[in-house]
């Protein structure tokens, strides 16, 4: 019941430490992850792709080498409990997802999955109990192919950058003349105030 | 010239350990973490958005409780080189980046940041000694107030979900019939074949 070179216990103190609490899904994408390994070339380096925002990037920059900064691993926000690991090359892959049709005999974690109870119904050590007993028998585990169209357009090196007059960020164009942020997608509602007394 | 807790060498190290390699962007982005925390109430639980989905992102998650997988780390990918960390309530906030106009003492940054250089012509030990020597120096830092909109939307409970018929995940909305993945913005380019010969 490893999850990599980790024990169950262990994977859990990993969690908490880097994603603040043991959230049901970071568990279980340990043995997502454990899984899809399995089932690839053995020392393999592999690029991460996951379906979902929500906990599962964490079991994967907590197990893999892919991190979203890094940029192996990336997001495509699909809705869905899956990940796939893959040859960066090539695009061939193991897809795990979590599959709704084998949770019968976990009544928690079906629940947690459809999203039935709020945190506060939840019973965490049932839940925790039944994700340590099932597994890998909730998960399915699938050949893909990765779009080659996904595959190429990631490590390319950009232009060399100018300024953005306003913001004095990098354009991340070529072809504006002024950065995103200054075309309306800046998340702040003020105009920023420079910090006084401080040198930088 | 410490970052956090981590004397500049440790923090090296889990960049190394975590981001696979030793980026200027994730180095420099923990002077950019720490200058954010100096002006921010001490013990205070902050949000963070990052304005690149480059490298910076890792800084936030090894030195911050803020993940991507958590949610707490909101990458808004407007292209520049700068975070910010908020107050979830009110969204008030300390936001820093890397100051163009600060970087005429340091060449070799400066190279890196315009990208006037391959990874192959960077000179990585002068670039990674005046990086550590100028410390906050290169960077600004701003009070901001994070667009209340962005501050709501992120941790609501959605509705019960129900089943995709064809890919069998989530729906993400409740407005549509069948997931995300099958309105054709699945990533793989075959229809995935189940792996045989296991009991997943």
């Amino acid at each position: 019941m490893n999850i990599l070179s980790y024990t169950f216990e262990e994977y859990l103190e990993r969690v908490k430490s880097f994603h603040g609490f043991a959230a049901p899904g970071v568990i279980i994408g340990g043995f997502m992850v454990e899984l899809a390994y399995k089932h690839l070339p053995k020392g393999g380096l592999f690029d991460a792709i996951c379906e979902t925002e929500k906990c599962l990037p964490d079991a994967i920059q907590l197990l893999t080498p892919c991190t979203i900064g890094n940029g192996w691993l990336r997001i495509i926000n699909i809705g869905c409990f899956a990940l796939t690991l893959y040859d960066k090359d090539n695009g061939k892959g193991i897809r795990v997802s979590l599959d709704p049709l084998k949770l019968d005999a976990c009544p928690e974690i079906k629940s947690w999955f459809y999203r039935q109870k709020s945190k506060e119904e939840q019973d965490s050590q049932l839940l925790m109990e039944e994700i340590r007993q099932a597994g890998a028998s909730i998960l399915s585990a699938h050949q893909v192919k990765v779009d080659p169209a996904l595959l190429n357009n990631k490590h390319k090196r950009r232009a060399d950058s100018t300024l953005c007059p306003i913001l004095k960020g990098v354009k991340p164009s070529a072809d504006d003349k002024i950065c995103l942020g200054c075309q309306g997608k800046i998340p702040y509602i003020k105009e920023m105030s420079m910090l006084e007394g401080t040198n930088y």
